[in-house]
């Protein structure tokens, strides 16, 4: 099969059916209507076997997670997911991979609205770019700036599931249920995203770690924070990893820096503090309040008893980690 | 530097500034506006090292081109280009070579007006993934299908240039300025795009070839063309190769399949024959009429006295070629 087939036979028809796309895969461009009234947000992301993910990962569930990624940027935009483009690179023409891949790609784009409207494959490394597309009512996308002092830090879900279930992977440890749907097939907080718009002050979804990623939070908003360690929103495997280190000190590299959770952090004005069950309820997801935006520059990790914790993390770093 | 420091430092403030980017390069997505009345056409491709490119190729020809190859899907469908995203894979954190490479990816963007608004940095054998986004106006975008018997094969520049500059590169001989632009620098066909518009009835650019992106149009619009050899606009350096091979038969490789051409192939009604002079004024590009759109299916080629021609080449094929 040439090039030009498995994209006819495979990416083809992938996703919702859509009013919005004029011209869809198959052409040279993909041609698309945006509403009156909305803006276009856009994000695109890579995925290279070997650095985000082991190369013999199952392929369904790469499918899904390389739309979750970008499915989360969009999240912590707030907006409105409506249609994708994948460019993959494909060591080998292995229709089989290919079919299963597209499979999980197919299920999520399907269940949030998405239409696959653009399509290139070609021959090397492997390595899977996906690019998303969504709206946004004009004037409404939500950003890394806009924290302000005493605004409240909060997460949703839980955070270091998925860097736990990639050491498991790594060392060869069998994975339950949990932590494995947590690495491979993370559900983008899309609904969380689109009702934090007008609320949050600011949001990121958590792909490098919280330090990391409410760190970029803070350097655009000019502010810091404090974050209490004991009130990050652990699973139960990995809170027990964390308490497991404590003769060293515990360990809290999972919840702030293993990366890959796919939450959203945003900073939340105390007004509105008294609705975050309200949004919890609302997105169907749990929501932490872990901190608050405080005057000056970084962020402080403290203990229960409001000291500065001693231990360091770094954030995963792509070319130095 | 990390990953951030990197984009920060290489990938922010590229290409011309534009009113209807609402948030610029750095955020977790782009926010864009499109134009009332106009559809938003878009496209992404993937260039391989070893595979689209060659290891060594100069770093600052390659970001031209990998922005170029984009906008020439822009051009085959009558779209005003607009935006662009990045996402690149590097082997490690070279910053001389990111640095050149954003210099020439920034040289065409101005040039064409096209800011970069989204980037993606990873670690990872040399890939680079780019899309392209661009207005027509709303109902008006040039597609593959459309062709109708009786209208005129046309392409716009000449064929094989590219093909022929990577044989001799290929080979370590020495390559005029010429060919070298051609191959490395070529320039997308965006004026004679937005000038088809509601005149041609079929477009597509020549990325893979003649016979194979000419044959994608025919497919589309169900109908078949008969195109004469003699008439393929040809720089001298290809005619000699062409010509240089009569012992056994013409060489047609290099102009009908060696790819990367990136000129433009249409079907133009021939009610507006009369206007291919203007229209190549105007494009301020030469416009070759090399053929005829006939019923039927398939593509035939044809010697100078109109008798099929006996030889065979094979469109460029990622996973076969």
């Amino acid at each position: 099969m040439s090039e030009f087939d498995l994209i006819r036979k495979h990416l083809t028809g992938i996703g919702a059916r859509r009013d919005d796309v004029v011209v869809d895969l198959g052409d040279d461009c993909a041609v698309l209507r945006v509403p009156h009234g909305r803006e276009l947000a856009v994000s695109i992301d890579t995925l290279v076997a070997g650095v985000h993910f082991l190369p013999d990962c199952d392929a369904e569930s790469l499918g899904w997670k390389s739309l979750a990624v970008g499915l989360s940027d969009l999240a912590a935009t707030g907006a409105e997911p409506a249609w994708a483009t994948l460019a993959l690179t494909l060591p080998a023409a292995d229709e089989a991979w290919l079919a299963a891949f597209c499979r999980g790609f197919a299920e999520l784009a399907a269940a949030q609205d998405v239409r696959l409207v653009g399509g290139d494959l070609t021959r090397g490394p492997l390595t899977i770019s996906v690019q998303v597309h969504g709206f946004v009512p004009a004037g409404h996308a939500l950003r890394r700036a806009g924290a302000r002092p005493g605004d409240l830090v909060c997460v949703s879900g839980a955070l270091g599931d998925a860097g736990l279930a990639l050491r498991h992977l790594q060392r060869g440890e069998p994975l339950d249920d949990y932590l494995r749907r947590r690495l491979e097939r993370p559900v983008p907080r899309v609904e969380l995203g689109e009702l934090l718009r007008g609320l949050a002050s600011a949001a990121i979804d958590l792909s490098d770690g919280l330090v990391a990623d409410l760190g970029h939070i803070l350097a655009a908003s000019g502010c810091a924070a404090w974050v209490e360690l004991d009130r990050l929103p652990l699973a139960d495997q990995v809170a027990g990893v964390v308490a497991g280190q404590a003769a060293g000190g515990a360990d809290w590299g999972l919840p702030l820096a293993s990366g890959d959770d796919y939450e959203l952090c945003f900073t939340l004005p105390p007004e509105h503090a008294a609705e975050l069950s309200v949004l919890a309820a609302a997105a169907r997801c749990p929501i932490t309040r872990i901190g608050e935006v405080v005057p000056g520059s970084g962020l402080r990790l403290l203990t229960s008893d409001g000291h500065p914790w001693a231990g360091t993390v770094a954030g995963y770093d792509h070319f130095h980690g």
